[in-house]
């Protein structure tokens, strides 16, 4: 019963690195998977507070320099966590040597670099994955199954946001998310790109897209990297210059699916109290769901086959033995937590190891979520309709 | 198809008075009764503020002599909403007369007055109804429904409070619900009496109680009445003095019922934030249901039927046509609001007259709900469980 | 202190006429208005079924003949509550006898017709007033409250839905609702009328849309009217032919504001479980708020102006006397319903009479609303956006 | 900066074994801790499901002798997360081995053990801490700075339930959790415990208790423990015999606080829905909280000291820099789980090794917690009021 281990090299070690850290380390107390992790290594820029990280992450070794990981014959998979204007170099050199690519969510700045990235993991027949962390909750593998299995019947309606407010106090500094050379673009790429994967996932395909954005602030405070002396970390500090915003803060668009059904979407920083706040409804003619990620244990649901009297949407609790991956957590009504989303991710990745089990979602869907990102993006330039032709 | 009308006689023309003059108002326009109220007269002790409410609630006729009104012919109903104190003497004098007597609860101060009081109706054969108007709103009646069809099984738990905040201030003055010679009690009777009648009808009876009372603020600024010169109304100042509140602002039980299941009972006027805020939750061996008078639209249900994967509360929007009294009202969605529990109060009434139907609920459940109003008040004195020995 | 008496007329007694009978039945109880309403006379089309609702409604006359009531000079206001295609002629045939006109929403079938009407009411010199009942609810005035007092700050977003399932059944007949020629549109102008008068009222006004519509269900039931012999009633019947339902049973729509804000609008009968769920929230730089229909007492509002650790939506409950139109109804948390709103409606009106007040909402905001549904409508055929360019 | 080493033995690898060891593992990846926990060694009854538990949970070594760990001087802390009527022999010969000890609650079958316990770790000089982990949840750290900073003002009331319903079906099996010898009681000290301990926590010492207890379900299958010949493993199964359930179902009592307020407790199993609904609610003087475990990132606030227009409860979701713990996590609106109240919870322990600081909470909170649990079954024999006369 012994298992494969796998050795992991985890590059960024930031919001990101911390989270897939965490699931590497929890995966075997939650999950009875095929593989099991091995945290060999962890990478990033700067060696004083990667060795933090390092510490209080539980890898075994850190660097500096990622391209000497991925010439190492002992790293099995490489893990990407990197701000997305890095992933496509990354992905490409991991995947020539043969590596399992992983990678954050958006697969990359452009649709262009994505197909890029797709063709190599395909061309040198990696496997590779996407951390698309949302379809890996309980509530939300309770939507597909309950979809899949027609209670939902046919989908007329998918309405989804992503709202937060992080950036709503205009003095808040330029970082590196809201700078399109590094992150792509704004709300649209960071946000999103998660409403169109869980609703790739949920409905199905889509169609064609209008959309809008804005950007609220035009301008807001420069950072700068500083030497801190005293501890020998960089941090970053305000400065007194300020540079232009040139991403979105805000991005909304309406959609056409190829099954018919239509769609509202939108992602904005600046919807004041919303902290994390992804919600989506879906009615079809047999019922509906919704579901908030603020409340992530939660699924509701309207069946049109409940008794007249008796109709409304239930609030499930999705931590029961009957819901996807609950049985591995807790008893019924004992919640788990954003970063268990990842840990879920991590044993369904494991689980493929040493199979011919393909990962999802993966490359492919990391391609297609860019090919309606950037489809969003032309109809607001044309101000009209954009059909997706999906090149995968 | 000519409907018979019925005279009726309001007495008392406050919050009560005016909820009530709004029921007979509205109840054609909502019901199909067999019978129709006629708005003939309406009783108060002051003629200027009595004569606003006469045009204001649109009553025909008005007097500040309630006995005169009692020996009228050509008036079917009396109705009282006076202060509890009242009560007893307007009713006897009542049924001696042969009138219909619809009364507000509690229905009395004391026990004692309460027996003589159904005493007297029985003894004069006449109809008799007290208000116990949420019984009469659709989510209360869905809850009955379902409980009378075996939805909720066996019946184990009842928890129920009600909860207010308006005498939170201790600068709040010795208003007539703070002084027991007038209210008989104070957030007991005038609330835990609304728990326990709800309980009688969905629950079962009781059988043994054990409680506790407090009054947090033990003096208030007294009230006195002032004639105002210019509009000639009677208007109440605060004065400098203060008097002994000498009712409960909280009172909690704890109950056994005849059917073996247990309850807990708590009435404040000292939750911040709560203003009307009846809530209850009877858990059984098939389901539980839930209800908020904050939300009087809505029952929350539970169902152990469900699908193990999709049982959750469901929040039921009790507007639909197939929900008690919800046909006559607005389409589905459309809610209603507090007022008009008293328009399906008077509607049930209007349906009994020239028949041989009973009204419920009556003097029998204001007597029960007396009943255990008092063994609660005995427990708290004697510090020990007391059983109901009920008389009716 | 006597009141003005003004005799209404109404036209229509069906859904929306019931809402309105209620409204002239209740509004001297509930508000102190300047004027008094008389329920003057009714009118519909089929004798039989009027006889009844005068009666149930409490008019004191009936007619069949809308253009008899208008001649009356006794009649100071007429309230047309018929479908929309009658609106037109009956308002200017209103207007230039010198009467108020009162008419529901939507104003017109077409922007054309809306603008002849507008034009009559301002020739003719009349007042005039057009049913955007939510306007008048406590819980919405309290919005615009805190908006004009700046408690939410610049605003940067509206997102509204109207969610209703009424039609979800594809056996559901072809209901004049759904017949362009008598509704002029479906969800569109019937739902997002609705939000977009409240975006006008609380956010600004709309510079440019683009939308999407749906007619998911495209073929129904006919109905055929039949006398009833027994009754004498007309009723409705399904028939076993199919029509084709030419109006949207969905349309969603993006748009710009003048003020730099940016909104999301989706009218749907598709959405299963939704009852009559009008949710709208706004963004602002200060704060948030969110409405919905279903729970109409009640407005969350977020405030960054609260400690940070204490900041969260609360819930308010819009009963307490500081709140608009609530200190006329009933003591805190004792919440009003829908048929409710229309009380405060009328009580407005009511008070512009003999007065040089100007109603709102009026036959402008009628004419405004309609320019932006017909935008949308546009922007749909054109698959681009579209300018508003009021011509009022 | 090298952190001291703290080495755990832990004793059960059940439910609790499996939380704690979560416990340990995570602690460092989200706190920055004075000392760090070494997972030495897992100690259970049977060795192959041990065994297993040692591999998935991450442990060094395993015994299926607790004698044998308690002697090695290696061994820096025993926690004991076995049954409770074991916890007084391990916690007695751990305490005089000199460990520090960490015991699951409640601390013990009976308070003459619990009461033998805190002297033994008193005597013997040893620090102790008693897992009451959900004081250690932001939400409820959150409540604890509000009443600490007099936001709450003189609380009046605390009403509290724990619902379950893990045993509402008769078939369920008589497990050690429904057997007096194991488990001391049912719900009244699985569940009442957390509530007594909160409400210390937050409100203060009680005064005195009257309540009642019920089994509604007496008899239950007996299960047998079985080698399963395959795994090697024990299982265990439902024979066809049943044995009677001598503990209580559901136990409910009042409370009188020494601070005046007064409190009302409820834990139930047969609570249909209610999965792990420890809710309760504090009123005071100048606001409310409410909390809900199901829902654990979030607490409602009310505050009279908002705006008259603006009051109601907010949900704040507990997951900002600003609240307990909550910064050692994820960003604003990213959820935590209930497993991840151990993980806060060990951390506080890992901050009092090498230092002076005490635990809390600690075996003082547990004899104390345990005082009361037995004054309300002592309560419910005698049938009226009994004080709470501490002896610590």
């Amino acid at each position: 019963m012994a298992k494969k281990h796998v050795n992991v090299a985890l590059i960024g070690y930031k919001f990101m690195g911390k989270a897939h850290s965490h699931a590497y380390k929890d995966v075997s107390l939650f999950s009875d998977t095929e593989s099991i992790p091995v945290m060999k290594i962890i990478c990033g820029r700067h060696d004083i507070p990667l060795a933090i990280a390092q510490e209080k992450f539980g890898w075994q070794e850190r660097t500096t320099d990622w391209k000497k990981i991925i010439k190492r014959d002992d790293i099995d998979l490489i893990d990407i966590t990197t701000p997305p204007n890095e992933h496509k170099n990354i992905a490409i050199e991991a995947a020539r040597a043969g590596k399992f690519v992983f990678c954050e969510k958006p697969l990359a700045t452009t649709l262009k670099e994505a197909y890029q990235m797709l063709e190599e993991v395909e061309k040198n027949n990696v496997k590779h994955a996407i951390c698309f962390n949302y379809r890996k909750l309980p509530a939300v593998g309770l939507a597909k199954k309950l979809i899949d299995e027609g209670k939902i019947g046919k989908i007329y309606h998918m309405r989804a946001v992503y709202l937060q407010d992080w950036i709503l106090d205009p003095e808040s500094p330029l970082v590196w998310r809201l700078q399109k050379k590094i992150a792509g673009s704004g709300a649209h790429g960071d946000l999103n790109a998660h409403l169109i994967d869980m609703t790739r996932y949920l409905v199905g395909e889509f169609e064609e897209v209008i959309g809008m954005s804005k950007t609220f602030i035009k301008e807001r405070p420069l950072l700068v990297e500083k030497n801190d002396l005293n501890t020998g970390l960089v941090v970053t500090e305000k400065s007194n210059k300020v540079g232009k915003v040139d991403v979105d803060d805000a991005t909304a668009f309406l959609a056409r699916f190829a099954n018919g059904a239509i769609g509202s979407f939108e992602a904005t920083r600046f919807a004041a109290g919303r902290k994390n706040h992804q919600r989506w409804e879906i009615n079809g003619s047999k019922g509906s769901i919704v579901f908030n990620l603020e409340r992530l244990n939660e699924l509701e649901y309207y069946s049109v086959d409940d008794p007249s009297c008796a109709q409304g949407f239930r609030t499930i609790i999705a931590t029961d033995a009957s819901h996807p991956y609950a049985e591995n957590w807790w008893p019924a009504g004992h919640i788990i937590g954003y970063g268990d989303s990842f840990v879920n991710m991590v044993a369904d990745i494991m689980n493929t190891f040493g199979t011919k089990k393909i990962p999802t979602p993966n490359f492919v869907d990391g391609v297609k979520c860019q090919e309606i990102l950037d489809a969003v993006c032309e109809s607001v330039k044309k101000g009209k309709w954009v059909k997706i032709n999906s090149r995968v």
